[in-house]
């Protein structure tokens, strides 16, 4: 209960009177006492009277006439009694509101965003990296900074487009990646999830067909569902999209976009070689139809240097590329990016604007003041370090504690493993079989287009003790177990 | 420019190595020099050729055989020319970008956000309180307080719901307005606006009828246009939404939502008296259609008592409130919050998912605590000092400065002045003469639903110091005086 908001002792005079009005004591035309009488009668001042008349007034309960008083007004009393609730089956318009169109990947979203509250068990669903190792205290001083010099400055109304200096920092950052970005050609957004939407929105009628890789990141099947797309499925193999199946796709005709995360590829974590972004690049230009790539967990990485993003391979524009900073950096930030071709980065200015106006332009300038300062490159290679040690327990804990016929391979980066069970075993069954003895993950289905059960679970290691990955797959693996009915692996 | 992000060592070699290629001096199956060979001739060190090597290997552009060296890849110049830029007529796909509904309107907004920077000259255009009015102290101590204690728990995702201290905070501030609210019922969002856009996305479809006040605050033109609504403007008195107009809308059907905004309507001032919301919320509830009550602008008033919110009068859930903080505490904070039936809450919670996931929990932190602090109740009396001496300021100038013919009212409440010019005065014109004479101002025909001129300007003074508001209006009064031709009050 908000203190500040406890009721003032006007407010009680007043809902006194209204409580008499209620009641019928105070009938319409009843005139009230005067504000010194009813003062004294209630041992309040005079001064808390008066704003419980004016409040009464202000509800047209009560009216005050020239020089004879105040009066209980016409109908008060009908006035006072709160507007009928409707009789039960609800609000007429209510009906109008399309349930969600995949309850189950709802679900498991949820659980991703609040997975780190899970007291004493294991969260495996979670789906950033680990609050510990959050820059904490150079977000502090920055903040700190910014407030004491900028002052108010600071914390007004924003660019829709994005503040000036944070996509300076972003457009520097991406050429460091090869990308030939512009502070002008940049949009900042509400993470990379309100660039995706966005872009969707821009590009995709209902009806209309979409290529993404299956499986993929829920948020992106949700923003697809939300246009009324038509998701068709490209499966992945080691290299990641499988071209010959989006070719067949393409040639089918009618594609209006084409989602893909070539870079630790959530959930399977695989990177896309230099030669099929190449190819990719060049299918999709041939056909004339632009490729959205996310590129949201390029910087927690464990092994070498990775390919460039696709925007760095193509010159015409029509690789769209949307990312952020939530898993590198700071979820609470709320930043991503986008950077498009003028035309749809204009589209996509407008109508953030009437979507939320702008992003926090304290959390833009803290942001671009963070990445200047060097900070990024140092936090980056220490996470990366401490989330591919942590990799290598849960690399080990799955082949000591599952069963033969589980598959998982090591990724090069990101911070989850995901892993194929075998054949029988239903992840939904896991799912709550786990959650009942403490361990909780992302059940497979949440990745694929259509809502039914999947072999598959995805599990993140960034965010917990090495001690509790090892305690939690252990849970894990002898569920599984117990659902093949193999012990071949006591 | 990024110092972070200059290029290091190892790209500027790769670089090197890749404009070779490219000039054709090193063909493919080019064996390149060893690295101990290379890092001599360069003068860097070996990893820093180990580095460029990688990177050029992760493009594909070389390849490393076992035991005889590394070479130029096939086809490496080919792939190492960045994909070629479309022929003119740009990408085939932008032709489907259609453009903005209404560009004047665009174009305003912009100025609102942007109304501050406008150096040496007076910005009358701005949205927003006074910057150097911010709370920003209080933000800085909270802020900093909740990282030294919180830590990274205050940094990771949020439920998308809003989070549940918030919330409580929100429910306590919204009960003192005698509005039945929970934290349950309520959800968080990224500003009032984003509110709105949900709602109207939950309960609009193409082609379907809204009514909302004429002329209303551009953003939910914006909203409602984007969702592709037949919007109805309904006129204003002197007590807000004429109900009469109203009705018939109604009696003609298919109206799927009552956009209002009873509080300090924005651009009029306007406060819809309790006698009036009564028959509003009955009206509304009789036809079954739902009404969005945007309070956003509630906490700064000159005036008495404010009649309670709509959501007040009525317990059936047919009202849907809006609000936010941005221009009674913080633009920078992004938040505002939504009080719906269940039914409305979920879907809009779930559809926010898909769009941005989640407002920032760091904000929503201080957010709560600075509301439960008790500070906000204080800031909202002395802003509404401030801005109410500014007011008057506003009112005696227009009064010394504008010529005969010229209308307004002095609101109750709000930032802002609307002033209706002379007959035969082109508020257009009149603002292209006005930025160039150093003054900005927001015209008028952004607040109404079709594109045209209006003699309508909205003037805020809350941001601007005294002299300054003597100064502008005096320049404005001058070009107004110009445009009617009548010297009369010189």
């Amino acid at each position: 209960m908000a203190q500040a908001f406890d009721q003032p002792l006007y407010r009680r005079v007043r809902d006194e009177i209204v409580g008499e009005i209620l009641r019928g004591g105070a009938p319409a035309g009843t005139r009230l006492p005067s504000l010194r009488r009813l003062a004294q009668e209630l041992g309040v001042s005079r001064i808390t009277v008066e704003a419980a008349y004016e409040a009464l007034e202000a509800q047209g309960l009560i009216e005050t006439r020239a020089r004879s008083g105040t009066f209980v007004a016409a109908h008060a009393a009908a006035e006072a009694a709160p507007h009928a609730a409707r009789a039960r089956g609800g609000l007429p318009w209510e009906a109008r509101l399309a349930a969600a169109a995949n309850p189950a990947r709802e679900r498991v979203l949820g659980q991703v965003l609040r997975g780190a509250e899970g007291g004493e068990g294991v969260s495996f669903a979670w789906g950033a990296g680990d609050p510990r190792l959050f820059p904490v205290d150079a977000f502090r001083a920055i903040i700190g900074r910014i407030l004491r010099h900028a002052r108010g400055a600071a914390l007004g109304p924003e660019d829709t487009q994005g503040n000036a200096q944070l996509r300076a920092s972003l457009a520097a950052y991406l050429r460091r990646l090869d990308v030939p970005a512009s502070a002008e050609a940049l949009a900042v957004t509400s993470g990379s999830q309100q660039a995706i939407d966005l872009v969707v929105t821009a590009l995709v009628r209902p009806g209309e067909r979409v290529a993404v890789e299956e499986p993929t990141w829920p948020g992106a099947l949700g923003a697809l569902e939300a246009a009324g797309a038509e998701i068709v499925g490209v499966p992945l193999d080691h290299e990641g999209m499988r071209l010959d199946v989006l070719e067949r796709v393409l040639r089918e005709g009618g594609l209006r976009l084409i989602y893909t995360v070539p870079t630790f590829h959530n959930p399977t974590g695989t990177v896309m070689p230099a030669g099929r972004r190449r190819e990719l690049v060049r299918l999709a230009a041939r056909h004339g139809v632009p490729v959205l790539e996310d590129d949201a967990l390029r910087e927690v990485r464990f092994g070498g240097v990775l390919p460039p993003p696709l925007a760095a391979l193509d010159a015409s524009g029509n690789v769209i590329l949307v990312g952020s900073f939530t898993k590198s950096v700071l979820p609470a930030a709320r930043l991503g990016y986008l950077l498009a071709p003028a035309k749809l980065r204009d589209w996509v200015v407008a109508r953030k604007r009437s979507r939320d106006l702008y992003c926090s332009p304290l959390l833009q300038r803290a942001m671009s003041a963070y990445l200047e300062s060097g900070d990024a490159v140092r936090h980056w290679k220490r996470i990366s370090r401490v989330y591919a040690a942590r990799q290598r327990v849960m690399d080990a804990a799955l082949a000591r504690h599952f069963p033969r016929g589980v598959r998982w391979r090591r990724a090069a980066g990101g911070p989850v493993c995901w892993v194929q069970l075998p054949e029988g075993v239903s992840a939904r069954a896991l799912f709550s079989q786990a959650v009942h003895a403490g361990v909780a993950f992302a059940p497979g289905e949440a990745f694929f287009v259509a809502p039914a059960d999947q072999p598959f679970i995805r599990l993140n290691f960034a965010a917990i003790d090495e001690a509790r990955i090892e305690r939690g797959i252990a849970t894990l693996g002898a569920l599984v177990r117990a659902a093949t009915g193999k012990e071949d692996r006591a």
